[in-house]
Formats: C-alpha cells, sequence, structure tokens
C-alpha cells in the first residue's frame, strides 16, 4: 500500500481496518470565505484510535471509509475571494469543527454544543490525514512569529486543555489537582497552571508518566493505589497540604476510581471538570456532590476564544508544547503510527502530510 | 409525659426515642447583638424525622440529646442591646443555621459552606422545637405586613427552593423538570416559576402527589414508569415539547432513577441541581455529563438573601405557601405528627410552640 | 405622492425629506436560508424619527436614499430551500440585525456587537417599511397561538427592553428605577417587573407620561424637579422606602441630569443600565462610581435570546403591550405619523404594511 | 518632638499639622479573636497625604485627632484565646478594614461595601502608624516563608491591584491599558500580567515614570499628549497593534483626560475598571458606553480572596514588589516622609515601626 494521487488520505475503511487512498481535491467554489491548506502535521488523538478499535464512540458510529486525524496544522494553498486576513503560504492553525452558525447554540457562544457541528473524523465527516483540507478562514489561526508547524499541531489538545481549565474555573492562586497524565492531563496541568494555579498535582497510577508530569509540570504527582476514594483523596490533601481540599480538579481519565477520588478531594465549594468520556455510567459519590455543594462540570472540545488562547499561551512563553511531541512519523507511516499509540508509546505522535512528487 | 416547665422542649433522645424536657431559657448574655425569640410554628423537615428513624445523617450522628424542628416562626421576647431592627412583639421568621462570619467561605458569600456553622437541630446543636430559642439578629426577619407567623415558618423550605432554583440558573423562558412531589420539589416548582420558567414539569411516581402539583404550581407531569432512564427522558421531552432537553432540572428526590433521568431530560448545556441527598453512591450516566457538557451542582441549604427572595415572593403574592400546610397540632402532639410524617401522611405539618401556662 | 408598484417602500432621501418609492422585490437566490416576509405592521422608533431630523445618529450618516423602519411583523411569502422550522402563511416577529455570524463576537455570543452588523434602517442598510423584506430563517420568529401581528410589531422594543434588563442584572425582589416613560422606559419598568423587580420606580418630568407608567407597570413613579441630582436621588429613595438605595437603576432618556440621579440612587454595589443614546459627553458623578464600586453597562441592540423572551413574555400573559399602541395608520399615511412621533403624540405607532391591489 | 512612651503613633491633629503622640495599648479584652500587632513597617497612600492636605477625602471628614497609616506589616505581639492560626512572632501582612460582618454586604461577599466598615486611618479610625495595633486573626496573613516585613507591607497596594484586576475582568490573552505609573498602577500592570494579560500598556505624562513602568512590568508604555482623548486612543490603538481596541482599561489616575481616554481605547463589549478617586465630577463620553456596550466598575479596597491572592503572587514568584520601594525611613521622620510622597519623590516609601528603649 502506498501513498499516491492528488490529495492522498488515511482513511478508515471500518473498525480495525485501515487504507491509504486518493480522495478529491476539495474547491473553493462553495463558499467565498474557505480556505485550501496543504496539512503538514496532524497528531494522533484517542479519539482516532477509538474509532479505528471500536467502530464508533457513543452515539458516533463509523458507517462508511472516513478520512481520520483532527489535530493539524499546514500550509494555506489557496483562498476564497471574500478572505481577508490570510494568503497562500500562511502557517495555520487548524480548528478541526465548523459549527452551523444558525442555531441557538451557536449564536449564544457555545459553538461547541451546536447539533450540525461538522467535526473532521467524526462520523460521517473526514479528518485532517490528508493532502488538502477545507476550513473557513475563521477556524484558521495563524502562527505567530517562531511557532513551528509541529507546535501548531499542538494547539488542538491545547484548545481542548483551555476549554477543560475554563470549565474547572481554575484562578489565580486556585489548587487543582488533575487526573490523568497523558496529553490532556499533562495540557491541562500546563495550561491550569498558566491560569494562575498555585498548587498543580498530578494523579496517575503509571510512575513513568507522573515522573514526566513533575518535570513538565505539575507542582507534585500522586501515584493512585488501590485503595478506597476517600483514602485516597485523604492522601493527596494531607501530603500536599491542600487544606478542606482541593480548589479544582480534572479528571482526564473517565476512570471510576478517579472520577470518584476527584469528588473526594475537593473542598466545599469546589469545581470539578470531567474531560475524558470513558465509561458511560459509573458508580458516583452523589451525597458529598450534595453535600459539599460542589460544581461538576463535563467539557465538550472547545468554543470561541479557546484556539485563541492556546496560541497565545505558547506565542508568549507561558506554555510548551514540544516536550509533548514524542516522534514524527512521515505519512507513509500512519499505521505504525496508530500501532504506537495504542499500545501507549509515547504522548504524542505527530504524522507529517503526505509528500506528494 | 407532658409539656411543662420555662422552656419545654421536644428532645430526640438517641434514635428511635423522643422526650418533652424543660431546657434553660438561654440568655442574652453573650452577645448583645442576640435576639430571644418565643417560637409559636414549627415544620417537621425530613431531616428531622431522618435523625430520629436512623440517628445520623452522613457524618452528622446524633451522640447525646437533641432538641429537634428548625423550620420556624415565632414573636421576638426580648432583644440585646445593639439590636436595633426588632422589637419585643415583632413576628419574624427564623433563619436556623449561624455561620463563624470569620472563614474564607462566610466572607465570600457563602456561609452555607461555613465549616463551623452551628445550625439548628444538626447534632450537637438544639433546635427549635422548644419555646424560646436564641438568633442574632441579622437571622430573624420581620415578617412582613399581612404575612401570617404559620407561612413564617415555611420560609425555611422556601429559601431552600430558592437556593436550588439559583443552583439551578432558572432563568425566564426556561424549561424545568423537578422530580420529587414532596415540599422541597413543589416548592421548586413554585419558586422556579417566580424565577421566570415557562415550562415546570413535575415528576413522581405517586398519583395523588401530581394531582396536588399540578393543581399548585407545575405546568404538567409526568408519573415515572419503571422504564430505563432513557426513556423517561424521551417520553418527558416529547410530550411536554422540551425540544432538544431541558434547560434546567431539579432532583429532590436522592433516587437513582431520578437522577439517571434528570442527565439524560437536559438538553446540551443544561444545569442540573441535586437537592435531595438520598444514599451516598448512585450509578450515574457521566458519559451524557461530559457528551452533552452540563453543569451539575449540588445546593446545601441557602445563603445570604435567600431567605429574603422568600419572604418577598410570598409578600409579593408570587408564591402561596398555605396550601402546603397540611395540619397544625399542638405542641403535646409532636412525636404523633413525626409518625404522620414518616408515614408520608400530608405535605407539611406545623407543630405550635408550647403553651405554658 | 402615492403607493404603488411591485414592493412600495418608504424612504428617506436624505434629512428632512422622504419619498414612497418602488424599489425591487428580494430574491432568495443568494441564501437558501433566506425568508420573504410581506411586512404588515411597523413600529416607528426614535431612531427612525432621527435619522430624518439629523440625517445622522453618532458615526452612522444617512448618505443616499434609505427605507426606514425596523420594528416588524409580517406574514411570510416564500422560503428558501434550506428553510426547516417556517412555512408560506407563518406569521413572524422579525428581528431586523443580521450579522457576520464569524467573527469573534458573532461567536462569543454577542452578536449585537459584530462589525460588519447589517442593521435594518441603520445606514446604509434599508429597512422595513416596505412590502417585502427578506431575513435570514433564524432571525424571524414564528408568533405564538394568540398573538397578534401588532403585538408581533412590538417584539423589537421588548426584545431592547430584555436586554436592557440583563445588562441592569435586575433579579428576583430587587429594586429598580427607570428613568424616562417614553417606549423603552415603559418596557423596561414591565420587563423588569416580569424580571422579579419587587419595586420599580419610573422617573419623568412628563406628568402624564408618569400616570400612564403607574398604569401600565410601574409600582411608583417620581416627577423630576428642578434641583440637584442627588436631592432627587434622595427624594426616589426616601419617597419609595430603597433604604441604602436602588438595587439596578435604567437610564431610558439619554439626559444629563437623569443620568446624574442614576448614579446616586443606586446602593453601594449597584448597577446602571445606560440604555439611551443621548449627547455624546456629559458631566458624570464619577467619584460615586467609585467610591460605591457600582457597574455601569451601555445597552446595544439585543443579543441571542432576548427574542425569544421577549415573546414568551407576552405569550406567558407577563407582559402585554398592547397598551403601548397608541394608534395603527395605513402605509400611506407614513409621513404624518413620523411627524407624530416627532412630536410626542402618543406612545407607540404602528404603520400597516402597504395594501397593493 | 521625639518619639517616646509606651504605644509612639504618628497623628494627623488636623489639616496641614501631625504631631507624635503617645496613645493607650490596645488590649485583648474585647474580643478573643483578636491580635495584638507590632507594627513594622508602613506604606504611606496617596489617602493619608490627602487627609493632611486636606483634611478629609469626600464625604470622611477629619474632625479630631487620628492616628494615619494603613498599609502595614508587623509581628505578632499576643493573640487572644480563640485565635488558633498565629502565635506570638509570627510575621503578618495587616488588612486594615474590618467590617461589620452582618449586613447583607458582608455576608453576600461584599465587605469592602459594608456601610459601617471600620478602616485604618480613615476617619474617625486610627491608623497603623504606631507600635501596637489590633486586629482579629482573620485580617491577619502570615506571610510565606522568604516574604519580607517589607514585602508584606507592600500587600495593602497590592490587594487593591488584584481587585482592580478582578474588576476589570482581566483574563489570560487579553489587552490591558492601564492608566497612570504611581503605586496602583504600576502595581496595576503588573498584577494584569499575572492575570494572563498578553499585553500592558502604561499610560502616563512624566516620562520617568514611564520608563520605570516599562522597566517594571508594562510590555509598552505611551506618554499621553495634550490632544483630544479619541486621539490619544487612536495613538495606542495604531501603536501597540490593539486592533478593534483594547479588551480591558483601567485608570488609576481619577484625571478627566485619561478617563476619556479609557472609554475610547476599549474595544466593543470591553471592560474599563476606575481605580483613581479623583474629582467628583468629569464630563464623560456616555455616547460610547452605550454604543460600544461597554462595563464599567468602581472599585474600592478589596475583598475576600484579594490578600490572599496577592501574598501568593508575592511568593510564587509572578510579581516582584521590592522595585517599587523607594526607601525606608525612621519612624521619627515620618513627617519628612510625607512630605515626600506629597512632593512625588520616589514610588513608595516605608515608615519603620517606632522603636522603643
Amino acid at each position: 500500500m502506498g501513498v499516491q494521487g492528488q490529495n492522498p488520505s488515511f482513511v478508515l475503511q471500518k473498525q480495525d481496518e485501515f487504507k491509504f487512498e486518493d480522495r478529491p481535491v476539495p474547491t473553493l467554489d462553495d463558499d467565498p470565505h474557505d480556505v485550501l491548506i496543504e496539512v503538514k502535521y496532524t497528531g494522533i488523538c484517542g479519539s482516532d484510535v477509538h474509532y479505528w478499535t471500536h467502530g464508533r464512540i457513543g452515539s458516533y458510529v463509523v458507517e462508511g471509509p472516513m478520512t481520520l486525524g483532527h489535530e493539524s496544522a499546514g500550509i494555506v494553498h489557496s483562498v476564497g475571494s471574500h478572505v481577508k486576513t490570510l494568503k497562500p503560504g500562511d502557517h495555520v492553525a487548524m480548528e478541526p469543527g465548523v459549527p452551523c452558525r444558525r442555531c441557538v447554540r451557536c449564536k449564544s457562544g457555545f459553538y461547541n454544543l451546536c447539533p450540525d457541528m461538522r467535526f473532521a473524523a467524526t462520523p460521517p465527516i473526514d479528518g485532517t490525514l490528508t493532502r488538502y483540507y477545507k476550513l473557513p478562514e475563521d477556524f484558521c489561526y495563524k502562527l505567530p512569529h517562531g511557532m513551528t508547524l509541529q507546535e501548531g499541531a499542538l494547539m488542538e489538545p491545547t484548545a481542548v486543555a483551555v476549554h477543560v481549565c475554563k470549565q474547572a474555573e481554575v484562578k489565580l492562586k486556585d489548587t487543582l489537582v488533575v487526573f490523568g497524565a497523558g496529553p490532556v492531563g499533562l495540557l491541562s496541568c500546563a495550561v491550569g497552571k498558566a491560569f494562575g494555579a498555585s498548587k498543580v498535582i498530578c494523579v496517575d497510577i503509571n510512575e513513568e508518566r507522573l515522573k514526566f508530569a513533575k518535570e513538565y509540570a505539575a507542582t507534585g504527582v500522586y501515584q493512585s493505589q488501590r485503595i478506597p476514594a476517600e483514602e485516597n483523596a485523604r492522601n493527596i490533601i494531607d501530603q500536599f497540604g491542600l487544606g478542606e481540599g482541593a480548589d479544582c480538579v480534572i479528571d482526564a481519565t473517565g476512570a471510576e476510581p478517579c472520577i470518584q477520588t476527584c469528588v473526594h478531594v475537593l473542598r466545599k465549594g469546589g469545581t470539578y471538570c470531567q474531560a475524558g468520556m470513558g465509561p458511560s455510567d459509573i458508580t458516583f459519590p452523589i451525597g458529598a456532590l450534595c453535600g459539599k455543594e460542589l460544581t461538576v462540570r463535563g467539557s465538550f472540545r472547545y468554543k470561541s476564544g479557546d484556539y485563541a488562547v492556546a496560541l497565545d499561551l505558547v506565542s508568549s512563553g507561558k506554555l510548551n508544547v514540544k516536550p509533548l511531541i514524542s516522534k514524527t512519523v512521515a505519512f507513509e507511516e500512519a499505521e505504525q503510527a496508530f500501532h504506537d499509540v495504542k499500545a501507549a508509546r509515547g504522548i504524542k505522535i505527530l504524522i507529517e502530510g503526505p509528500v506528494v512528487p
């Protein structure tokens, strides 16, 4: 299987089966606000892997071939007639979900909740592991001077973490506990610090990941033990001097024991943001939610402003995403890269855009 | 067993055992801001009954005799030297929890979360089923012209419902689903309407209670069925035309099937407030919380402003609490009244203050 | 001058000069989400009159002929191919400003601040005093059962008042003082009451208007006197028992003495919303703003949700806009109607859509 | 005149006249929550100077001798019986205003608006330029390891700046313009940066102060010119690439031309915080407030949480207050120090606590 054609694409055929295909090059005829981008780097997300291994995520089901990938940056190839702020050659981070712009959610500032969202690599919309990808001008973010395209590809998970930290209401001086030392958890630690958290405790079961977390962004790390959630929570509070409990917690695991610990580690009136999908149902300490008057929020993708904050964090030097890039592979090696991510080898693997002779 | 002495009180001795006792009359010596009130009516709350039947609620354990009752109104008997706004003879609703005023929660506007809160009939603090009760001036609310002392006693559960509706973020035009047609559920329906909800759907399993709810405040009622939570949710949405789902939901039951239905009946971005304590752990649809980016909030008692809103609702005619008073019994009949509440006879039973010859 | 042609329109030629013209009928070719509406009633707004008498409002200058009118309701004539919720014959209230949907303001929930807003009868965009007017589906609001088209035309100033009350943060039990008993002031009184204000004091210099305000929605009225602003403020506070001052104030006059009184009548921490445009510069008591830590907000048109709340207020019976309609005149009498509004005869005058033989 | 006695104090006798006096040492008898502090450093605030030179600030009038000073840190001398978190010898920053804890403002989280606030060196309450000063435990903030008492004395103006930045709603990536390069302006620049502002432009007329501002915290500085406010605003926007205008502005001058420029330099929907008192009335561009739908907020002192954030900013290294300390003088030189501040010599001058043989 090779990579060739005008618009080579890495396509999930159905559960467990990839294929390189040549797809039609998108045109700019439909909407003069559109921009055609030559994709240069794409990070692999857990959701890409999940569609491959399970054929679905919740109610989103892969029912036909679908190009994967949605964490991308690239170079502007051509622009529609109404495009004002971009020109061919510009380097851009690509926000991969385009909402309807017309529904109540869109007009109220919550386009991430648009029921007609068209999101890359969410069935049936094709993703960005392709040569050319089309986006409206306002979903392309010109990279600031000095930011590389590899960093640009990391803006997607960074925007996820920005949204998570907003949902968790992280403020100056707050103490923050983050469950999970994968890409979203690590970025949530670093973004939480940029939001002003005075302590950022990262919790995981994997010692090596915790070591990375400590070097990367966490002010403290805790290795979860096979003990009741209340006990893990008590340990975290005591070990890191969190007083009556943490102000904010973020779960980036979706794992039941972590979620339970989230609730118990919070102080009265604290805020917990659920960032990881995980199983649909878990055993949840609802009594503590009520008795401590907690606020619990889901976090779903990102909304207006999140990408812009993500870019600012990197360009201002408040956030360094480079250490998260474990390796960069050629487009032809995409399938192997998916196997690596599935096996949890490395933190973030980037796939180069196809090179066409 | 009779009622006698200077300060007759209805005291829970230990689990399952009541006794009438003569307790010392409180003095105003400690704090010149205090007011001594002759209690005239006290409503029985589910928590009072729960302490009687279980000897504890969560971590609050009855370890010695404790006067019960905290939903009260009375007449000012005497006032301390610094009291400016009240005088003997004034009729007041009594806010039964006095916080420390010094901790971070108190000073930030969340005195309901004060760790040193002294709350009537929460162990080990004595309650208001007594002749004389002492409160600081600022926790006594002078009844507006025309409001009766019986209505005044209802201000406590009304303040609970006000706080619940704030936590649920009920706004003009919102659709609201309330689970539970007990006192808090019914008041949440009525208060939610006063907050501007355009539809208020009350859900319960008891047909008779639903009939009352419909007459009292709900714009629609739904009898929960023994079907999966998603199906009950779908039924509610379809039957009452809630479109993409309800804007706000309130659970005043603490029951697992209700809480699950809460999550499924909400629209994307909706808000759910947990008002009823119930079991400490339940099976919870965390996936939907995340995918719909919901906000879930506990509600614990009430904070600054809630009592004042409660009084305004009644005095302005926006809320009528009288239909909730099923009957009023003499102080001597307190024990029978507890049996009635335990057996779910009536909605709110008031106990008169002791009459001393 | 008569009314004739396919699309008769009432056009401001330049300052001080109107003309009836036949304008081209808009087509639905450009955007399949568009709806063509036959306009049935249009209210005259102060801004329409101001363009006529001054040729400009601030930086908006009438530089060529422009159809006036933007407070309209009508009947759907035809719909584009993507329109799902409307069909010919539907009665709709028309939201007259269509934003770009792509800028940061639009995507953040503040489309009223869109720099590329196309707003009816704001130069150079034509208004709704015409036979056929085109709007995107999502800016047409189907009138609820029982709401008349005349009421529908009042939804525009009602949405203005809804936005004003949101900016003023009017909440349950708040005391509210509204300056100005013109259409926006009167609607702000009524909407403020629906938002839960316990007292609504209307202030004006015109006794007759105050009489109307009192009958219509205000709980109290105050006739402004030619005395220092602090004294008028003191009188209002004393006369209506506002304690430390009002929680919220709204200025719907733009007049300097009113704005000054606004600041002085507020309690510490209160909120004041400036709703009326008035002169560009005034003498303002900035010291009181700081010392009382006030919040002052401008209010500019309306944003997502405001129209929907306006419709709900009327359909739920919380707001009655009918008393505000002073008279309804035929399209041919549009010019006389403008003279009447300029002379402050009546509150709201509606102009019927053109009747074409 | 020398310094002697048990409790030497620097007392404003009346306008224009200071005297060193021996005042009684406060006792801890009244309230067991109180702490007696030996004051070590006190910064001079503009308000101290203003009481000296004018005898009043607004409605606060010096009607009898009053000890000056309210920006202090010291060492705990003794503690009341209920004090739990402090002991003799502890170094503390002193929050100088003690509210009533009982009014609606206090209980709602706005104790800075308490009408019964007792604030050091606000008539008739004595200030901290004295040997011993008494405060409740919860208004003393133990200095973190490594923070000096001199830095501790700077926590008061830092808390002012924290409150100002909260009122201005400074968030990550926001652009911020600060008018005034005095202590509050400079601290607002630095705190605004810690709140995440991507650009912080400081505006003043004094070139030397601007030079300091640029070295200290501002990312850019602008020297105000004697041109219309709109032109200064346009220059600032153009020179620093603020696009449609700044997201947030802070005025720390109270000067009319600055306040006018504030309004014009803001983008639509931006937020402006008035931090400097200045004259009671100014000419204000109210039209722009309305047309741009701005939010304007006063900022008055600080409320719960502000001091804690101030300490965290310094202890975390996000804020360095040391460069602001121009010099430290002995208690005996207090009067000369006041003359220096009046003459705008230096930024912040500290006065040592009295040394008693």
